[in-house]
């Protein structure tokens, strides 16, 4: 192997507290107090207070947040921020789920990799899309290619080894839909919240085919979320309207990057899968009877995963109501019964639950992917070694 | 003792669907298809689908369904089913709990005990109350003394015998509040919301006090909702407008009472307590690590728990923000976190979690009970003993 | 003109509170207090406090309610009230609308008519429907002669002297449409909740036909909900899961019947078309510039409105939110609008405000009807004329 | 009188919409397209789409987004705008409410006034309140300071040519209330949501004792939210976390104010006092019978109305549900019941309807205040008169 001992990575995770959505002190804080260099980070993904559906304006309040204040430490005017750091904001703390912020950043290494994989991250963007392509097979496709530079540009060369494709994607608004129509173009649907699902399934579909869970041959327009036996594991999709590409995060383990940190992943079946949490966890090399002790739950730095009503109105035979209440979406109601099954795991409610699973797992369960810092390695979150800057962007070579 | 063998009594157990609040037709089956006798119903408790606050009309709409069919059944008047048989019901779903009624019907046992406490249950009502009382000292003494009642109607002799005491409690409207004023008297409070906390917080320090997890001393008016360090572990009392009296179910386990369930509990220290939901499941002979397999949980005849959003605003360390949330009630979001905690030791979702846990467990969490069927019975309903009726009636000698 | 005497009706109409949904005592207090029989009742419509949508309970908790006092007023068991009085319950008090009750009431009256026309009600039901016919066409045609047969009954033989058909419509559930794939055929849509605007969208061109609103040619499967400026401006259906039949009430004047009020309507192009209410006044007789006075306000027996969020989003050029608000379901913006209009022209808030306006008038706007007392006639409830009953029902010759 | 040519002023007033919270556009287009200086801008008020409580970040989210694009057509710092311009959010457009944009923007004038009084506008900032003082009579006083301040520099000499005071007061914070406690002192209340209701009653009662509509011997702290006698007929308040001082904008009219706009204003007895409305059109010179026309509703600049549900439960008699529903708040559904009302009246919906009345109004109704061209002024925005700037501030000399 010919790489060299300067291209050894390694990757941050700092997950935060915030009192309110634009709330980023304590990113400042990593900043000044903790070592944290503004430029090595990469991406951020936040878990906001708001409702997680239309009118969700906790999102692009983070987000707001968040541009001001990296343009204040990276010198950069707010609009050149989104360019160099993925913000990737969730909607809906259901249930006791906490807001938080996960910052990743990316340093050079010096040290030589003790021989185990470690955490490893790459971002990728497809081209922009024309609101034709959005929820249909080009869609897919480009994601798939993107996931594939992703894992490159994260130095994973095979697709078990990666543990989480986390996606934003753009939806349909009525402007994109006619400007579609205006150069005779078909949209794959005129109802603009559909086409968040659709999105969302297209490029989670994107995932299954780059990392070779589903064949190119299953894939059509059709199947988009229709064919619902089609699905990743690994896929995490959510739509968002100030962008018109998908947005690739890959996260998984490489040899080529060291620090104390690995992932690991599960596919809960569905929103009650003890079970499949403890399965991840032992795969992230954390021993799991009952719920994690204080210590032992230090060691978790991260936890992502997917929720989602069943289609069929029950669970385990016994009916759910997420479909019926007309007060409270659906997607809430999930949130915070998979907040809950997870809190029970981990004994923490500092977890990126979000909804919306079109094809990520099967109806009603999806992937739950965790990292957690290697057992060796001392628990805590400045502990991980730190160094010089890489900043990781998939498109460049 | 002379005891003798005709007075052994059985506790039948039986959990059912309904496809909305107004759906008896479950219950309807089990006299016409699983043998169970009208006549022999002592309570039926409901988790229906409302929102569980003011507007909840899902409870009276399901008491009116089961006073229509009871009283076609047991040939009286819809008014005189509620002087028979106790109904509480629990307002709110959220997140994955599943609506159900649990049904608990008593009759005579000729077989002796096989030596082991079966599963006991008794009722008692107070004389009604003057609007006065209520949220006070005099709802606490009295619930205390209804408490005894009714363990001595269910032949439980000892305070740790009681697993739970379920209390339905009233609560102060502009006209109660008036008719004390009128008569020179002070109520405990003006704010008829309130009021409903102070009920549900005195009779929960009645149970206290009667099952001596407090001091007779320690109680006073002033302690009521101010001094959350007295609490019960095994109180769980609901508010509602259509009584004025407390209406007490305790259940326990008594050596005078056959049949193969027996109930136990335990007291979650937070919403997350995984930890607790496992020693309940232990004290009821249940053995578990992970979740419980599909066989185990089908000896899970019904779990009964408090939801409570902790005070201080976190969980662990994390902010919640259950209080925050102007959209969705606090006791929506802590039910929710509390029944995806609990499926995922159980594995089902049908858990009767009721919110409004003042006194009852420490801030933030709140005891849970669980009736099983015992480890040498034959799991699931129909194969628990049943036999001819006697209603059990705390009031009368 | 053949008619004798003995053949005059006159309809009744009073409007009463509700304490909450179950609350009928208002409704008893008109026998026992205001001379009226319970066996001339022919309709009860109710404005219920629920959320107007899914999972609204209230409107079958007060369905439940006045079966089970009108089975004992009438003395026929509680399946049967539902054969002789037709009850029309509307879910959704939003803003300042106030929850009532509107009861018609029908006798024979020996009087001759003053020779202006009065206020006439007529029933009639359609067969039951197979799954397949709801939201298309044959139901469109089949209320259609409903509301002719209607007509007859009420002696009203002019669609012009029609000024409001209210009707209660089914809707399809997962059973259903399993039956009709069953047996080979196809449904409206297979989206249960889609399902519910087909249904209420085909019932109104129905009346729309049956009114000359439109022709018999433009009407198609694929017209409804699908092409809008197809609609009634006299039409208000509900969907409900309990019936696959539509029941018609025809309201509107004839010279057959006696009594002290007339109906009059008028269609609001949009919701805050106050000119349409005033329209609707003065045509009822009512003399209106600004708010009714409280004498003028008393003369008001019932108020009916459609109410319905734009499609384009936006009032006269201004965005409204009432599409993107994921915690407040449009229609009930939609009704709280409404009802803020209304009042503003009544001075009451006791108005029997729904939506879902499929094909009831225009995109954003729809019918509202008045029902008052004529000018010479003292103000009030209770000096409506009374008498000997005649029930109507349309499908009876 | 020595008021010189020079000091003549004139205020313009755009109302402009928004797509979401965070779009500022159309202020930028009256910068960019409208001939307005950014630097002649005093305030900017803000109807946005949350939902008026606690967890409303649509309010936030707007003055961040407006503090960005002011701090760059200002070249100041963004946390600089706030001291040169008063940005007043108010959350919550139910019903049918459009969320909008209000600014007010403030030139020197050399042409002489016609001799007519023109819409005047002043602002003052109190000093920074101690946390005891918040809620209580301290803080009213110096409210009244501030009111008396701005009306001097607004050059309005009596309080009856005072129209509206609109003021954004602080809340308590459990960390406020801890600070008070640490040095000895009591709070008004220890309940942080309920010191919202505080801090606008007492600012409110500040405006009523500045403009003598209360003698300062009725006013004490425990006359705060207990005396509802005592209101304001022109305060509109709202609580805010975001400062500890009061700022107030007083709008009345002033000889030394030329322009084509004149403000006025009304009380409303109720929710649904269509006749107060009308009053206020007619005080403003606006002629009103039904519904204005479209023309005469172009030369309604802006309106303001306080909304709130009447404490006894009912509007003239009829129960309104707003305080039973757990679904939504009572004051959203006071908001959508005033906009209702108040766009019957006017004929648009761009309506800055604001709710939490305490003190302003009588109970169950509030002030209404109306800005709108003169009439021998021509119909429009872009025709007010402009010129160069002097900001106002009040506090200077």
């Amino acid at each position: 192997m010919t790489e060299a001992a300067e291209n050894f990575r390694q990757c941050r995770v700092d997950r935060v507290s915030m009192a309110h959505p634009g709330d980023v002190t304590a990113i400042a804080r990593l900043f000044d107090e903790e070592n944290l260099d503004p430029a090595s980070v990469a991406a951020v993904l936040g878990k906001t207070e708001g409702n997680g559906c239309v009118n969700d304006f906790s999102r692009p309040y983070a987000v707001t947040a968040l541009q001001t204040m990296f343009a204040e430490r990276l010198g950069c005017p707010p609009a050149e921020v989104g360019k160099r750091i993925a913000f990737i904001m969730s909607g809906g703390t259901e249930g006791g789920i906490s807001p938080h912020f996960i910052v990743f950043s990316v340093s050079k290494s010096a040290k030589p990799a003790d021989g185990s994989p470690s955490l490893a991250i790459g971002t990728a963007f497809t081209a922009d899309f024309v609101p034709e392509e959005i929820g249909g097979l080009a869609q897919a496709e480009a994601t798939a290619v993107a996931v594939k530079v992703a894992m490159k540009s994260a130095s994973i060369a095979r697709p078990e080894d990666v543990h989480l494709v986390q996606i934003k994607c753009p939806l349909l608004t009525s402007a994109r839909i006619a400007d579609a129509k205006a150069r005779g173009h078909r949209v794959a649907t005129e109802d603009t919240y559909a086409s968040m699902g659709l999105s969302r399934g297209a490029s989670a579909l994107g995932v299954a085919l780059a990392l070779d869970e589903i064949g190119a041959k299953s894939l059509s327009d059709s199947a988009i979320c229709q064919n619902f036996s089609l699905w990743s594991g690994r896929a995490s999709t959510s739509a968002g309207i100030e962008l018109m590409r998908n947005e690739v995060v890959v996260m998984g383990n490489s040899s080529a990057w060291t620090g104390g940190a690995l992932i690991a992943h599960a596919v809960m079946q569905d929103g009650i899968d003890f079970g499949a949490v403890q399965n991840a966890l032992r795969s992230a090399g954390v021993h799991t009877e009952g719920q994690l002790s204080a210590d032992e739950a230090k060691r978790i730095r991260a936890v992502f995963a997917k929720a989602e009503p069943p289609r069929n109105g029950a669970i385990r035979g016994n009916r759910h109501i997420m479909w019926d209440d007309s007060d409270i979406n659906a997607t809430r109601h999930a949130r915070a019964l998979v907040g809950g099954v997870i809190a029970a795991a981990i004994g923490r409610t500092d977890l990126f639950i979000s909804g919306g699973a079109e094809h990520q797992g099967p109806d009603g369960g999806g992937p739950i992917a965790i990292i957690a810092t290697k057992k060796s390695t001392k628990t805590g979150g400045p502990e991980l070694p730190r160094g010089t800057i890489a900043v990781v962007n998939g498109i460049q070579p």
